[in-house]
């Protein structure tokens, strides 16, 4: 069964006998190896918080960067390959400012998530551009998150071009544990206060090393000014005294 | 013999001994791998109805979406990769438009399905523009209902890039067990309540969770007036209770 | 020796020792797995009758199309891969438009059955144009008959590009068992009505489920009016009464 | 040692280690799987003869064609793939008319024929025309004979691009036998009537059907008019009479 | 198991089933197999140092050149393949050029070292230009080190197009020990005087070789001018009869 | 040792462990199976000598052409691969052209040499051109030898592009045997008349078949004129006499 | 061991588990199948010297050329593939033209080594010309002596593309031994002569055949006048009587 496997997982887009595109279920897999991140949906906005992975004394933990402002109103946090998300990325921002500059209004979440599954879904197959494309799927799920006219939302992508719309998220190596725990804990009338602490107790719990203000990243949006701002590490230290 | 397969299974297109393209048989095992979707002509109209899939708690039903409209007479249901759904999709709505556009008439379902088909038969072949083709078959099937000059008429395409006119048909992992109860229930003069609650009761049977407004999703066009209509998770409660 | 034989037969143009081409070889497999057509010359005409596969109660068999018309004094019956034989047959169309275009009288028929042949002959070797060509051999047969100027006349052509006249020839699944019944009834001086009569009898008993007006699909073209003919359901019925 | 030449024999430009193109030599395997051909030089002009395979008695034999006029004074027949073989010849074709254009004489027989072997040495290489280059060596012999100012002549090509001069010659699947006779029995003075009888006695003997007119093509030109001519069947018919 | 990682790892982009680049990480290998280079941030600039193999008596120490001036206020050191180190380099020469030309002022350090990390991520996808890209990863890691408007700084780039900030760094064969030592003797009160001799002080304790001016290559950016300066040979031996 | 030499000698540009390439050595081997040629520097000209390998007695010897001019002061003798050599000569005589037309004088013979050697060597690298270039080295080996304004001068080229001078060099596949005797024989004072002879004489022990005015070709170039010339039947129906 | 090594050394861009490039190594080992050369670097001036293979007393030893002078101040000698080493040669001679041409002085002998270590290590990766890049890597070293503005310098290329400034060095199949002559021998106040001598010495010893006036080629470039020179046959045999 395994030897019948390997015979169809190497070409980028082959079937298997029972209809599996295996590249594209590999790279699912490289999310895993990736560090979590956390997305939930409060009342009054919505939370990304992302464990960042300080392999040194030395290193610079702010040079660790795996959550991305998108538009003004609406951010991202990524699992997986740091590079596909860079590039996932950009194509986002260049679509938000399109939007912006041809009708003069903010582009919905829902349409940003789905260019970014656009782009995914199309991996190797050009786009009409002198630009080659990607010779794999994009090795990347992103979390995104914001407020639009609709109210926050939290959607996410991930190497197959699928998009879903989730009230709370967890991606990454430890995704599973996470996930339930957002399962038992979320409420629909959270507040982004509250959404915060969840996040990073959530994060707390999971994480191999001890959480510290160094090795979190967080951000929010809020409903009040939709507007995209990241934690400083004494804003994290704060919410980490009190859990 | 299985060695024998599989030494002409993985080239695209490459004849078996046999006269078999391999690739082509292993995008329908695609299919079998998506949820159910069933369609059903009736006197005043078609109804499409398929099963959502909703793998957590926290998910957004409403982000999960099986059934498209392709032009305001006439939709679609899909079974297997959506990607690739998407794909076929967009490519008949600008058919259809440009239809309109051109005879200032609605485009014929067939005419529809058929250009759909020939776009999965030549995956691979280019059509003389700069965009690359697909390096594989589509895995996806559609079911395409709707009204036009003809009355309510229901087409199904393939990976194959075949069309063919049903009846009822039913596509999807459960797509041999609801096609039996079809052929027992159908009768020519249903009318579109009645094909509504044909297709609930059928999914009910064949899906593994239990039925809710929140995971089938039903869309209608009756002859009446010849639109394209989802039904309200309310809209399907309604029905679900009758049953 | 079958071991041999693998080594040389999955590259599309690649000579085996003995001088063969095997993916044109078995793309003339795959016309044996495709349903049987068969065309008969008459004296007044010539007949063209196809068996239709309904698998399903559900299906509509006239969506089921395999004899197509190339131009008003011509059609063809196709056994194989029926993506295929739409492409060829779009082809044979706008040559014979162009011949009539250009030279105001209807093309020969061995003049269309030749550029199909051409094309076939030519798959992967590309045209100059910027379309791409298919990547292997077509996978299909097709019977052409009509009627020219020099009276009825049936040809065939095949994947390797062949060209051949025939009195009389069956394709397809049963082709063996047909051919030898048309070589044991074929008379030169037959009449349209009787060449029809003698296609559905040998459809008859060589389709493994029973005839009916709706499993066959017959087509004529008589030498009184030159022009291509679609016989109803109820035309087929009352043939079939008469056996 | 089969082991190792199967190594080197699928590259279609691989050298062996004995320095041998096997592509090339498989393809002059595939002329040997062809009909038999002959030609011979006579006095008063060239005789070419070909096998006709006859399949079916349904098949109409004259559709069955194996020797092709190239320009008025030259045809040739050939063995071997029936596709290849009309290439070469439309290439021949047209620079013998295009020699015809520029310096208002007939083209030499020898420059028709290096012409082929230019086309056939050249396969995958490519002239810098758009058109797409064969992806293997040409799988036909031709015997190309005619009359010029230098009086009769009679060239051989081959799949590694090779050219001959033969004063008789014998080519497809009985060619050893035949090439054998030829040898025994040619002679210098030999008219053209006699080198039809000589031709059509030799194919009587080497073909596994028996001879009749229906089952072999001929064509001559003589030195008179120079000008290629088909013998009718009837004309054909008379010959074989006469043996 | 090692069998397994077999089938994955030649193709450049092709995913393990665990979600793995191995040609990345190969690459990553052909670092560790280049001479040591040491990056180290004082409070008043920046020290480069690396280890030169000088292989023969005969050879110009001074022609083994691993530390490159990227722009006056920032340069880099380099370990893995030196063809490949140019590459990148020739690319931030130009950016950092761009930069000046287009603002005006100096571009900074961190941006320099994202457009080296661009230039990694993307080898084998092009950028739109006629050059073609690298079709493999670059098998390099740089320490690129200098004093912009923010102060001393020193980022790390690698194969995987991954950036980090470092306040000390060593890369190569013997990154480990040199790491290890690194971090046991930094503070962030370091004078670039110290700095240098820190890096000397490794470099001696790590190379196989006893140090002398003429084996390691020192440079240093102070904050003073933020001007990019080589240590002569003398001015090294300075520091070294100093430890 | 065999099995690892066969794991890199069908690529055509892949360095063998030892830094060999293989199908370039193999091409070299396409030279020994080829029939033998023979060239002679003599005091007032040079001499080209081939075997001619008459297989049948239908055959008309004269069309087996070995032997080319280049220009009118320069012919060259060929083993190995006749469509090579077409192909290399015509380059030759190109650039011959070339020259005369530039420069109003005749092309040095080393200059010729050399532009078959450039084309040689960059078989599959592209010249800018449109043209595609050969995916092989080409199988064949050269005897340019002719008298421009230093003289009778006889050059050698290969598949590798090497170019060499030689007083008297023989090739093909009985070139060892025949490039003994040369040097046992050669003397620098030979006249042009007992260079044909000694070409003869060699080529009459060497060659399997009997020595006849038909099957061996004989081209000189003598100070007195530099004119190119074959030497008729007969012409050499006399030196054999003579030997 | 070995086994795995073969998975990784066909790719020409491949890393190894280990970070290695083995066609890279592999063309350094075609460099040690090659004939030895020596370069010497003396206080007035640089002595480049190599063995030829004479492997016929009927060559020109002339014709075998190994030495090339680049620009009037510059030559260089190789050892390894002679067609690269022509292809490299012909690219430092245009650069060195051009930088006649723009700047009106001389180009230092540095910047001319690095051009060609430039093409060298991008071999494969196009230019953006209209050329195709070599599919392989250079198969040769060269050793570029001469005289600029900083006087009389030597520098070595090899397949990677690294540049290293030599004293004295030697390549090709003797190389070691030679080297290691070159280590006892050398003085950084070696006159011309001297070099010369030192030079032909060491070849003298490692070379496999007696050594002469025929066999070995020398050139040298003086401080006094910076013009390369080629020593005449009497010339070397002067030397060759004064060891």
């Amino acid at each position: 069964m395994f030897a019948t496997k390997n015979e169809y997982d190497r070409g980028v887009n082959t079937f298997s006998p029972e209809g599996r595109l295996f590249q594209v279920e590999y790279a699912l897999e490289a999310i895993k190896l990736g560090s979590t991140s956390i997305g939930i949906t409060c009342q009054d906005g919505v939370v990304l918080a992302v464990e960042r992975r300080v392999t040194s004394k030395l290193i610079e933990p702010s040079s660790i960067e795996k959550i991305f402002e998108i538009d003004s109103h609406v951010g991202c946090a990524m699992s997986g390959i740091l590079a596909d998300a860079r590039t996932l990325v950009d194509h986002a921002r260049a679509e938000a400012q399109n939007h912006r500059f041809t009708y003069l209004e903010e582009m919905l979440l829902q349409s940003i998530a789905q260019s970014v599954c656009d782009l995914s879904l199309n991996f190797g197959e050009g786009d009409g551009s002198q630009k080659k494309p990607m010779s794999r799927p994009y090795g990347v799920s992103l979390l995104i998150g914001g407020v639009d006219k609709n109210g926050p939302a939290l959607f996410t992508t991930d190497p197959s071009g699928t998009l879903f719309k989730y009230k709370a998220k967890a991606i990454g190596s430890a995704a599973e544990g996470a996930q339930t725990m957002l399962q038992e804990e979320f409420k629909t009338d959270l507040s982004l206060e509250d959404g915060v602490k969840m996040a990073l107790r959530i994060l707390k719990q999971v994480m191999e090393e001890a959480i510290t203000s160094q090795n979190v990243e967080v951000a929010v949006v809020s409903t009040q000014d939709k507007i995209f701002r990241r934690l400083t590490p004494s804003g994290v230290e704060e919410y980490l005294t009190s859990l």
